[in-house]
């Protein structure tokens, strides 16, 4: 006889994985390699050790190991907040009277409140070790300069965050909660670095933009002796670290014999869905089982859905390597939205390579739609998602609801990356119907692409 | 050999308590009855009814019943976030360096934010049971707010919350989360009540004040067809419910034969502490056992350090029965203090009760050294604590570092009752060294307690 599956599965932290799955490994057919903006050569450890610790720059460019320890040090931090729950969401299933079963990886349970904690403390802890005094990184909603203050300060580290203007302004509470974990916040564009004050000289009074705030961190990183930069998403080094979410996932449904038939992220940069899915999809890879793979990006930013397999500047300053990716052009500017974790141009070559080869699916939605999902997910199981994390509660619920009309029980897994608390404002703006929706078209996009370039 | 004690202590589902401890059934000397404000007889069930559910009125009565059943609906609401986990603070002992052992129950990985949860889901049922259509309520920072929407959700009652003005302009993320869960959120003083109209009209342009909200939230469940009104802290039924937090605490330290020496708790209407001390206070009561119990409340509203211990008006409006309880009298007002929740000017009246009888200690901190100890916290164990729930921090710190002094190795447990995600301007007012603090005078506290009522 089956166990009773309870509503939320914890794994004891005995159980906590002792290292990391690293996807390419698994891989035939590897991504395309990072290639150096000026030479259109593959980048070196070398070159990118200038930029990363060198460890990280190690684990950037591996495809081959396909398990990498994790230092005791940071499984012990893990232990503040993992293992992570997996809920069986059997009150969101009573509500829709779904015959599905679903269940939900839940990484809000810590003070960054998202998934971006899992990377920030890997990468602190190898700053430590390599002997720096601190890394920059850039902010825009700020979770992911949020969970780098916080894993620089267990370690001692000095953290210089940029956090793009407009963001620092609208978004108080964020910045004080970087600031409680002394991390160093400055407003972006300024004046501290040379990019910076050029910007501001063209653009006098600009709210700021990712990219501007990715090329002062690099600057800075690079100018400071002891300093390195650190990166939240994209990098094949964030989806080893983010791999722990999915393998937690796996041992905690194996325990109860369930095995999913649909695996859901949202994808942003794609960390959180290239941790979620590593391991079911390192058994796909060897042939040993199959899943249904499903990214979920806004309909305002469809990198996957409607962008060019090709190689792109990761940055629109295009100072950073060259990437292949699924990409709306290092240029395209996505209209206000307010999952700001999705908000980027490409994806990580990872998962673009994996969705080329046909192994993954990709689905956009619109904002209004997934707010509604938000607020009836938000109702019946307690969680207030953030609206990055309700790309992914929107597509489950779609599922969940065609099992209802041809009856099958199927088992879905979706990731809930984190809590909203601090996207009020985008709540505020659904609840008194003023939320709209936008959609690029063709010209659009086509006009963007056609910056892509050209070697 | 003892198990190695992990960094969280999770109890499995099925261990959560099934029943709820009913404090005051272990006193022998029972705390004093709620006078009827008029006639200053006892409360009677029939009067509460007309105020509360039927069965909240008996339970805030029954001084007997040593255990209340948990309804299962309100065990599987639990399932959603309970048990709560028992953190071990080891990142905590170690940046102090104390041979002190740190544990505590944390309450805050809910939407909520907070313990309040506990006792919304209750009232929310048997208002649901009772066949009610909905319940009215008034919050001040909005935690209380947040949590009884959230039950009011999940049961498909109305909830009508009158939210004191200031705090519905000054914090419209609580506002917006409660909307999210479909409650009606009226900012008070209001057009819609006479009390509030009346107010309005003596002082046009005023922001409120706790007080006045319960008055108008009272007013209208009298008034409405089908509605009763719910409070969140200082009544016997919410210390019942409250009883699971120390339920949880108790059955996961026995699970690895700890006994608590110290146990801290925050106090502000006394809910979370009862809670937490509930089986503990049980043993001792019954000479079982024995503990240390401190609460700490803030300087600015000492009741329990420097209040008298006499019948007093538990609201501003002096329209509620009347409590015997450590007071600063109903007309003191406390100055601007960021620890909304610790703002009552008075005490549940069974933790007064126990003060009386000296089996309780009390002690106030300042707010300044609140934050420090929240801050201080925050860094190592990851957590970023409300200010509410710092007050016990600070004082288990304290603790924490005399036994560095002395050598000793008391086991401390505290209840770290909630998140400060929504209180960031008071960490911005921390940091940046414009957060004062205050301590009434002798004389303060003597002019407000001149209003006791005489009789």
């Amino acid at each position: 006889m089956k166990q009773e599956i309870p509503y939320k599965i914890y794994l004891k932290e005995s159980e906590l994985p002792t290292k990391w799955l690293n996807l390419r490994a698994f891989m035939d057919k590897k991504p395309a390699p990072l290639l150096n903006p000026q030479t259109h050569a593959p980048m070196t450890e070398e070159e990118l050790s200038k930029i990363f610790c060198t460890e990280l720059a190690r684990q950037e460019l591996d495809d081959t190991s396909r398990y990498i320890d994790i230092p005791d040090e940071v499984r012990d931090f893990y232990k503040m907040y993992r293992p992570a729950p997996l809920v069986r969401a059997y009150c969101l299933e009573k509500a829709l009277q779904t015959p599905a079963k679903i269940y939900y990886k839940f990484e809000g349970n810590n003070t960054s409140g998202s998934h971006k904690l899992n990377s920030a403390i890997a990468q602190a802890y190898y700053a430590k070790e390599q002997g720096l005094k601190g890394v920059t990184t850039e902010t825009g909603a700020g979770q992911w300069g949020t969970a780098l203050s916080m894993a620089c300060s267990y370690f001692g580290l000095d953290c210089k965050v940029f956090m793009v203007k407009v963001s620092y302004e609208q978004k108080p509470f964020r910045r004080e909660v970087m600031r409680t974990y002394g991390a160093n916040v400055t407003p972006s564009p300024s004046m501290t670095t040379e990019v910076g004050r050029k910007i501001l000289e063209e653009h006098p009074g600009t709210g700021g933009s990712l990219g501007c705030a990715i090329s002062e961190a690099v600057e800075t990183a690079c100018g400071l002796d002891g300093y390195r930069y650190a990166l939240g998403s994209v990098l094949n080094q964030v989806l080893l670290h983010q791999s722990v979410i999915g393998l937690e996932a796996k041992a905690a449904l194996d325990q109860y014999g369930v095995t999913p038939d649909v695996i859901i992220g949202c994808a942003g940069g794609g960390s959180n869905l290239g941790g979620l899915i590593a391991p079911f999809m390192a058994e796909k890879l060897q042939g040993k089982a199959d899943y249904q793979f499903i990214a979920v990006e806004p309909a305002s930013c469809p990198s996957l859905t409607r962008g060019a397999y090709a190689y792109d500047y990761c940055d629109t300053g295009k100072v950073c390597p060259l990437s292949k990716m699924y990409t709306l052009g290092s240029g395209f500017m996505p209209s206000a939205n307010h999952a700001g974790g999705l908000r980027y141009h490409g994806m990580t070559s990872t998962l673009s390579e994996l969705r080329h080869q046909g192994l993954m699916e990709a689905r956009s939605v619109e904002q209004t739609s997934v707010f509604a999902a938000a607020e009836q997910f938000a109702r019946v199981e307690g969680i207030l998602p953030a609206p990055e994390s309700a790309h992914a509660i929107r597509v489950a619920i779609d599922e969940a609801m065609k099992c209802k009309e041809t009856g099958e029980e199927k088992t879905i897994l979706f990731g809930l990356t984190g809590t909203g608390y601090f996207d009020m404002f985008a709540y505020e703006k659904f609840h008194d119907g003023k939320m709209t929706d936008y959609v690029p078209t063709d010209e659009e996009i086509q006009k963007s692409l056609a910056d892509l370039p050209k070697f």
